[in-house]
């Protein structure tokens, strides 16, 4: 035994309040708990924030893949459970089970994450950050993930938006929750009503900041279900890319 | 005795991916805990979404004031307790402290809420829905409301938003939270660098949907530091009216 806590879980209830239309967990508000149970987790290993920002380290999310049998509903408890997979000298991966209380399995989730230094914007080297050999945990996560998803810029629904003040976190960036939601806003309210998302993966190539301009290209292949999309800065080219599986809901009476 | 639990604390850690370009809990954020909040205390009271929807019957939030000594930190753990003050045929009033894990009183909350039947739009008749007399609980509520605030098409500040998937919660309505986003987002990043909020209050006039096209209206007062918004509907009229104070920051080193 070496001391560390390599698993982690945090429970959360879905409040009516907290539902979208359909009633579920809105995508972003999991991205969100995601990245709070993975910061929450860093703290306890100790190579969080406060440990990192001393050598003008911080974590840096630059990809995420959430595979789904199902989304948490109104009023159920959940919890999402962590552990770091692996690393190597630049990139650490971080797994979730997304579970309902009961022991349901409702997602899998797999996240990469590179240190940069704050300053110089380059990686820092894992290796002198931490000894994350001994933290690391082997556990099933079933996400089949397309890896570094490419820019493309063929696209059939096209949108812009202007980035202001509550789309900012402390890194003074885009929160990654609301590239989520630009993405997921590229389809209608009643698509969601008739389509559930099975699969969501999405890669970051460059951070946007306040008052910067984006385009949103989402190009839907009907045959498959796989929905691409970018997020395009006319001064830095691609932001983000993305992949989202949809498949159509089972009526309930 | 009467067995009612008529206070109730939750307990909220403020994350560093939580947090604001600001290094604070967004305001929006809190408004989204308030509302779960309240949300829990009413299910514990056996007055919650799944009693009330029995009969058709929904809480609708009518106003909301938050009074700031100041927001919480990153890293800092906080809480919110909330408790039911008053109530008469139609309207309930809930109040909140927001305390530091030291016991320091960071602001106070007070909102009103109506219960209304979701298929006719009209308000319920609150006295048929539980015995809230005995649930009501005294304790001092610092807000200073300028209750219910009148709509008016002055401004200097205007800006448009079209409402999409994501802005959508579990009754097909735009979320609080948004609204407040979109006040909030009438000023740029570092005019909040520059000025923090110690008075946030919100009316709501009319309740939108997906797709429905707004103008947001601002008018700042600069020799009170007021601020004066209206998110108004072309098709709808008033959508809500805000009045946020502000504050310069003290400089910190």
């Amino acid at each position: 035994m070496d001391g560390y806590l390599k698993e982690f879980t945090k429970h959360y209830c879905q409040t009516a309040a907290g539902c979208n239309a359909q009633k579920e967990l809105p995508t972003a508000t999991l991205v969100r708990q995601i990245i709070e149970t993975a910061t929450e987790h860093a703290n306890i290993l100790g190579i969080g924030y406060n440990e990192l920002i001393r050598e003008n380290n911080a974590w840096v999310l630059s990809r995420l893949a959430i595979e789904l049998n199902r989304m948490p509903r109104m009023h159920e408890d959940y919890s999402l459970t962590t552990w770091i997979d692996s690393f190597n000298r630049h990139f650490s991966r971080r797994n979730f089970v997304l579970e309902s209380s009961s022991g349901e399995i409702l997602g899998y989730i797999s996240t990469v994450w590179v240190a940069i230094n704050i300053k110089s914007r380059r990686p820092a080297d894992l290796s002198s950050i931490a000894d994350m050999e001994k933290m690391t945990f082997q556990r099933e996560c079933r996400v089949t993930s397309k890896g570094r998803i490419k820019p493309d810029m063929r696209h059939d629904i096209a949108k812009s938006y202007l980035f202001a003040t509550t789309d900012i976190d402390f890194n003074r960036h885009v929160t990654t929750a609301r590239y989520v939601e630009l993405i997921e806003n590229q389809f209608d309210l009643d698509f969601y009503d008739r389509n559930e998302i099975t699969h969501f993966e999405i890669s970051f190539h460059h951070e946007s900041v306040w008052g910067e301009r984006v385009d949103i290209y989402t190009q839907m292949n009907e045959a498959t279900g796989e929905s691409y999309s970018m997020i395009h800065s006319e001064k830095n080219g691609a932001v983000c890319t993305s992949i989202t599986t949809f498949r159509p809901r089972v009526k309930i009476a």
